[in-house]
């Protein structure tokens, strides 16, 4: 009953399987199991280990308050599940000795210059976390939770010495709740998710064309009107504030003004610029209604409403959105062209900057910042606005120049569906950049955005998730921790440890690839889709002209971007052609997932048959079968040396240039390391 | 590049994956893809389709009121999850054309004898819903959603009208929440799924030693001392009547009394019956303690607290437990003994009688009936008290001939991890019993019940379902539906759409086995995973002394019972040695899994090198080698007929016993099939 020894057949499943083990296998050897995700400032191994036996025992000599004792309490729990041991029993002494050391709670109302340092030390005996604050504390937690490893028979924590603090203060995650309303439970775990990878801002983009997502009583039309009844209330906000700051996380709101502001104008026409919307927005893109911003009443009214949301989000900023405001009517309407020329306005610009200046005035009563996207930045503006730039570093940088506080997000678009090495390389301030020391202090971070065009409660994880994680190291770690290899190695666990906290990210693949073909039958399709990611946002809306009432439901929305096939294949195909060569091992290894992949294409055809929601893929099956046989048949002349029939490479490129067009809103993720075998292949 | 035609390679995975498919494929050619669970009373085939080419439009022409709404609000956003159809605009008007039609919302407070009958009308233009009741009108929209199937290039109704009703009245399922507590998400996603197969009582066990789980502000101490803080709010036990009620399920909750009370003596030692409990319980088993029967405080406590209850549960059952009550204290207290002497209580069983009679005034004067376990059927007992039985069918007769209406429990216990199949078999009311028709209507129906000793929020769902979807069935269709295999059939898109309404007993498996081995790395790991199953409650309790405090998170936690290669391989090997002897595909089928299985063992042993708490199924893994070999051998002798080398046979079965042997909490799931391979061989 021997099995015959051929690359193609033989332990298949063993090679596809430990395609990710081979890029985290080697490191793993290290002293420290160094899997941290963001990589603290200094870090100093020690030798032993503190062998963990028994749940966490913890002391809070210094400071304690319940916001402490909950993030203990959270940490205990999370220990527990990572370790197998048994939790204490009430009253218990006994157990891993923790002592968690706090000088005070921090400030009343966090802000960016909260102290969020931390010391961690664990000897033979137990461990320590020093901090200034609560929220120093916490992030100590989320690094002594993440250096568990495995010994022996059980689990350890090495000896170490870490002295920790972020390089960027504002270390944001945008979610869009405008245009797809997330219910308070995706915001939770988004917030649970946001904490294990010590984010410290999260920025609600709470209105939209598409909806107006946040109640207010003075002025209830704003969501009776302006939301499909998709909302959150006012006391669901309180506690998403509440939930937040027992993380270390600040809530900035966002009410988009005087653009992207159709549900406003559809719940208050009185508001509006001349043309009034009579609906919410279902299509996307930038819509020409926008306040007017030339009326009195319209001052009165965003003063009553900020000073009522004043009372649920206490943070200092208030982001007041500001982008994309072409407002047509600020051209032709009569009215709004003889205000502007009273007032000496020349132009949108100028209309809106005027705006936006008693827009400030009103915050600055309120005792509040001003934030607002690229276009808020006009001449005049007080230095005391802080940008957000959705245009990039250059934008940023011209800003920073000026005196402005900002913080960068255009390449953290995560619609962009770009990979987590593509963001992760992306720096808010490099120190190669020609701003001067004290214009970097301008620099405040950089804000992830997940805009809401395409995401909903069931898929929205897998487009945060992990990608987020990779850019929260780039916000918290030096700016020289860029080896993008170790990046994916460690993104592993930290994945699987944001999938422990709650997020559905890895699991909402298969569940949806499951309804998708109505069974549980879904091995073949699981491989398949392994191999593709969805494109970007801008590709889509090219392939499919969707909308706010566009189901979500397909494949595209099941598959995740950048799963780790993207990554493992590009790292197999430099290895084995870099000097020295690679050894076989890493041919066969690619070769066996090409023969993987290949095997599901028949299994997968039928599939799309009796599933006439599969069939939008239908080409890229019939290409995966192509590629595979390409890949084959390029490592054997790699690996021979031979040269290929006449025609051969013309007709691979051929199959390749195809699969890289437009279908089923997917693509496959490893064309370029195909390309890559095809190039070496003599010829 | 061809690759060998070997059956132990080629395909490999081709074969596994078919291999639900292979049971399904042939019943799904029939006219009405008819995937109903449960099976509807009456079903007549029409020809022809309603194709779905846009959304549900649904108007109510009868009657209609908020909750109507809800529930076609609900089934209209499935079924657009199902087909992937746009959502409707507001005010849209065009559409899939569905009338329901509803006579009254039904009872005020919804009864046993709620009609919950309801017609569907399929025609090639539309779709018609008749029905007494909202809940009536839910079934048919379950039912209506259960019979979307694809249609070339969309989806389809079939023509089809439908006469449905449910065999039982009562048809329920049991969470003990007192042993472990289980968030308000569970429970909302348990009445979820529970809607899904028509299931109509939730029977929510509220009490145990380990924990009172709904606050009294009455008695405040219940949940303050006796709950860890882990308890509903009364706010959310009437939000819970509220979401169980949109679903058209009851809630009966159940406060156990006088034994399984540690928690309710711990809080207020003055009930309990001399002895007095230091703390809630953390062991699990019958505990001593018990609420002192003979004291008029008890009854003026338990008034007041049932009082209190009645305004949060309108239910007109309350379940008082009784069960399980050796109370020692009742033995040897003098002052107990005196009562007993003095109103001429002959031992423990007539002083819980009279405790019973006592507490049954009570309910009576809240209007309130009564039912508990087995052990309330004392004589005496008042006919309208109802038993619940968990000692059996025998005990659930003997009730109905004394004239008591009974539920049946005892077949339906999931944490015995017996297969779906075994619980389908198990008639409440079988027709061959000796009952007269009389007392056969005095069988209300079943429950299922989940006790909570080894589950938590994580891993509940997995337990309950899909198994609970098959005993759904066994509730409501006829008595002679019993095909197990075609039950199997339809349990796989049930087990999906189950999950699609938010239940995560399918991706809570890989998300427990990515946690345990710290990476997304599985797939061998999965493989593994489904071949074994959790042994049962009380072979686990052997192997583990577990208590209240035990971590859940191990492997055993993760995987499901009665996964689809149980049942999948026993169908196979029917069919090898079925007469007229099955094809030799079936075998394949089984080699190439066993070869898949096999495949798994090397990747997974190092795993569990690195992961430590995956080294307790190291034994599984060495097994699991050995008996794919068994099994493969035993197939090459079954193909060619001959005789296997002397002693083979004996191997063989000596490797089957220690594979049987407790190792890990965890069983094969393929013993008896390959026990019948290895029988078959020639001799």
């Amino acid at each position: 009953m021997d099995k015959p020894k051929n690359l193609l057949t033989r332990d298949k499943m063993r090679l596809v399987i430990a395609m990710l083990a081979c890029s985290a296998a080697s490191m793993a050897q290290a002293q420290v199991r160094n899997n941290l995700m963001p990589q603290p400032a200094e870090l100093r191994d020690g030798s032993g280990v503190l062998p963990l036996t028994s749940t966490l025992n913890v002391d809070t000599p210094a400071w304690h308050d319940g916001r402490l004792q909950q993030a203990i309490d959270r940490a205990v729990r999370r220990f527990e599940m990572a370790t197998g041991l048994p939790h204490a029993g009430p009253g218990n002494v006994a157990g891993t000795h923790l002592i968690v050391r706090v000088k005070g709670a921090g400030e009343m109302v966090q802000s960016v210059n909260e102290d969020e340092s931390y010391a961690l030390k664990v000897t033979t005996d137990g461990a320590e976390i020093d901090a200034s604050t609560d929220v120093g504390a916490m992030h100590g937690l989320e690094t002594l939770l993440q250096l568990i490893q495995p010994d022996g028979s059980g689990y350890a924590l090495p000896v170490v010495e870490i002295h920790d603090q972020p390089r960027f203060r504002w270390r944001g995650l945008m979610v869009d709740c405008g245009r797809h309303f997330e219910p308070i439970d995706v915001i939770k775990r988004t917030l649970d998710g946001m904490a294990v990878v010590k984010l410290n801002v999260f920025h609600w983009h709470l209105t939209e064309d598409q909806g107006f997502r946040i109640e207010s009583k003075v002025f209830p039309n704003l969501t009776r009107k302006g939301s499909d009844g998709l909302f959150y209330t006012q006391e669901q906000a309180r506690e998403i504030v509440a939930y937040a700051r027992e993380r270390g996380i600040r809530i900035v709101p966002e009410f988009e003004m005087p653009g992207h502001s159709t549900a406003w104008l559809y719940a208050y026409p009185k508001l509006a610029s001349g043309t009034v919307p009579d609906g919410i927005r279902r299509e996307f893109g930038v819509s020409n209604y926008a306040i007017d911003p030339t009326r009195e009443a319209t001052y009165t009214f965003i003063e009553r409403f900020l000073r009522e949301m004043a009372t649920i989000f206490p943070d200092e900023y208030v982001h007041i959105g500001g982008d994309e405001t072409p407002a047509p009517d600020w051209k032709h309407n009569p009215r709004i062209l003889a205000f502007m020329k009273r007032h000496h306005l020349k132009g949108n610009a100028a209309l809106q900057a005027y705006f936006n200046t008693r827009v400030l005035a009103i915050l600055k009563k309120l005792h509040k910042r001003m934030i607002g996207w690229d276009e808020v930045l006009t001449p005049g503006l007080p230095k005391d606005v802080a940008v957000q730039s959705w245009r990039g570093v250059a934008s940023l940088n011209q800003g920073a120049k000026l005196g402005y506080d900002g913080i960068l997000s255009q390449p953290y678009y995560l619609d962009g569906m770009r990979s987590a090495g593509d963001h992760y390389l992306a720096d808010p301030a490099p120190s190669n950049s020609d701003l001067t020391a004290a214009e970097r202090e301008h620099i405040l971070g950089g804000e992830v955005c997940m805009w809401g065009e395409h995401v909903y409660a069931r898929t929205i994880d897998s487009r945060i998730w992990p990608r987020t994680a990779a850019i929260a190291e780039r916000f918290w770690s030096a700016e020289d921790v860029r080896d993008v290899d170790d990046m994916y190695r460690r993104l592993d666990p930290v994945s699987v440890e944001l999938e422990s906290v709650g997020l559905t990210h890895l699991q909402s693949e298969d569940a949806g690839l499951r309804e998708l073909a109505g069974t549980q039958d879904i091995a073949a399709l699981r491989t398949f889709a392994s191999a593709v990611e969805p494109v970007s946002f801008s590709e889509r809306y090219q392939q499919q002209h969707t909308n706010q009432l566009t189901s979500l439901d397909r494949f595209v929305d099941a598959v995740r971007p950048d799963p780790p096939s993207r990554h493992w294949t590009e790292l197999l195909t430099r290895r084995i052609f870099a000097d020295p060569v690679g050894d076989s091992a890493d041919r066969e290894q690619l070769n066996a997932w090409f023969s993987h992949l290949s095997d599901a294409v028949p299994v997968v055809q039928p599939q799309m048959q009796s599933s006439p929601r599969l069939r939008e893929i239908s080409t890229r099956a019939e290409q995966l079968a192509k590629l595979s046989r390409v890949a084959h048949e390029a490592l054997v002349y790699l690996s021979s040396g031979n040269k290929p029939p006449s025609g051969w490479k013309q007709d691979a490129e051929q199959q390749i240039a195809e699969a890289r067009k437009p279908s089923g809103m997917v693509r496959f993720t490893f064309l370029d390391s195909l390309q890559k075998l095809v190039d070496n292949v003599a010829d």
